[in-house]
């Protein structure tokens, strides 16, 4: 299927009553550290902290009307886990979870709270799989893949469409880089809303995957993943691996400790809160000065989910 | 002098190139905790961090112009520190900051990092006064105190005048309670913009002094300030306690782990970063959920100065 510039119109027409217009924020002193003129597009204020939000709801809307009301199936214990519960919950259709036994507390209490139908598995690759589908075939819901799935994809694209019908002018956009879905979807949007706006990736050295796919011309996987960037630990797959080979310029490797300096100076400078993975776009703008001098940039803040070792929903009347 | 609504409008005239206009957000998740309409007025946006820009702005433009190039001086290790640096250079005039040899690194830097001229004191109040009179006489310049001024207190008012402003239809406002001048201030805004608009503090039971002095009648210091709100722990003022006596309805004090909640369902859930002493008006907000059930409630979130464990600027490039 070739992807045009329709699809993403009607995808967005499509999921805008289930998403939030996140705004695009500017920093004076962010600038003047990097040198750049960047706009930062928040997914972190998306509705449950995070861009999935935006896939999920178009996946599940491409659904044909008899199979969404059996529901939608997924095996996560990220952000797509919350973003395909409350995706399903305001659509009106179920959401089955799948969840490893090693998935955070935090994070199985935000899916419950969202109105996921959790199954916690052995964490392990073929335990997962085994359980989804045997789930699948149990409840007949449609298996939506948190990443490497062309409606996920153009959902996600949607973020990157509302920032350049923001500014036009963008040079380029910087996103980070994890399962592939986030870059593939905005490179698909700078290709049909930017003029000449190139995408450039950020990803954590640790788990560098894409940017050795890219050398290599074919998907390669982490090997170990030790980085604080926890949303980017996943491998890329062969529908959105294409459409980055096309359309993305470059990637840019980060070291763990730049991930950290951006992402304080998000925190303190710019105060909001971010995930680590968010950090990783603009920790490769400050990398690599020289590509990004005097430009007008944009960078898609991915979320911002961060669990500061507390769970306040507990202790709140 | 009596204070009409002139002189808020005048102010607001006066210092509006020099500050933000902040932006107010508002939380369906939080709401449904509280039980409550919440407009959280985000001075943690506002230049240098927090609602102190706007009455360090404003009683820096009071001073007649001749003594205005003289500069001028104050003693704070805290948000008044860096927002008269701050406001001086904004304006074009030499800020002289006295600060106790204990205060954190990260306040100097900050203060240095505003232009202001910083003078080191033994961490005792009688060295601080000693100290910045003897810099006073010798400067020429013109003293300002970071909350019992009435200029100060006028300028910090602005934020509730931009609030209601906002919201009109406010039926209470609450505010943190330190030094006094933000509640002060944002009683007389209530009073002249509000619509029968109450104000109500909140203050750390383990700092309640202004909880105590509206009791008693007459201001009360604080013995010990066990804290984690430390922007909170200085005493009301004679300016600024006649102000509180006559337009605050009640003071609201919280337990460090409430306030330590409040923040958190801040940080997590609303993706903002906001300094412990804003979270103790949502906490006052959450202890007293029958005062504020159904009601819209204005909370100022008066800063975002936190230090994350960590100078970024020393490590970006």
């Amino acid at each position: 299927m070739s992807i045009t510039k329709s699809h993403l119109e009607e995808c967005h027409e499509r999921i805008k009553k289930h998403i939030h217009l996140t705004p695009v924020l500017t920093s004076r002193l962010v600038d003047k550290i990097a040198g750049a003129n960047l706009f930062f597009k928040c997914e972190n204020f998306q509705r449950m902290g995070a861009f999935k939000m935006r896939g999920a709801v178009n996946a599940i809307l491409q659904i044909d009307e008899e199979n969404r009301k059996k529901g939608v199936i997924t095996h996560s214990s990220g952000n797509f886990a919350q973003a395909l519960s409350l995706a399903a919950k305001s659509i009106g259709v179920p959401a089955y979870i799948v969840m490893p036994s090693n998935a955070p507390r935090v994070k199985i209490n935000a899916v419950k709270e969202y109105g996921g139908n959790i199954t916690i598995c052995p964490a392990t690759l073929e335990d997962r799989v085994k359980t989804t589908e045997a789930l699948r075939i149990e409840t007949g819901a449609t298996f939506i893949h948190p990443s490497n799935n062309l409606d996920v994809i153009i959902g996600e694209g949607t973020a990157a469409k509302e920032l350049l019908e923001n500014q036009p002018n963008l040079d380029i956009i910087v996103t980070p880089v994890g399962g592939g879905g986030l870059i593939a979807g905005t490179a698909l949007a700078a290709k049909f809303y930017g003029d000449l706006c190139l995408v450039i990736g950020g990803e954590p050295k640790e788990a560098d995957d894409a940017y050795r796919s890219l050398i290599s011309g074919k998907i390669e996987t982490n090997t170990s993943t030790n980085t604080i960037a926890d949303g980017l630990k996943t491998n890329l797959g062969d529908i959105n691996f294409p459409i980055i080979q096309n359309n993305v310029e470059k990637i840019i490797r980060v070291e763990e400790k730049e991930i950290i300096n951006a992402l304080r100076l998000i925190w303190e400078r710019m105060k909001i809160v971010v995930e680590p993975s968010s950090a990783v776009a603009l920790a490769a703008v400050l990398k690599e000065p020289n590509t990004f001098k005097g430009k007008n940039v944009g960078i898609v803040i991915s979320g911002g989910n961060v669990d500061f070792g507390f769970d306040s929903t507990q202790n709140t009347p």
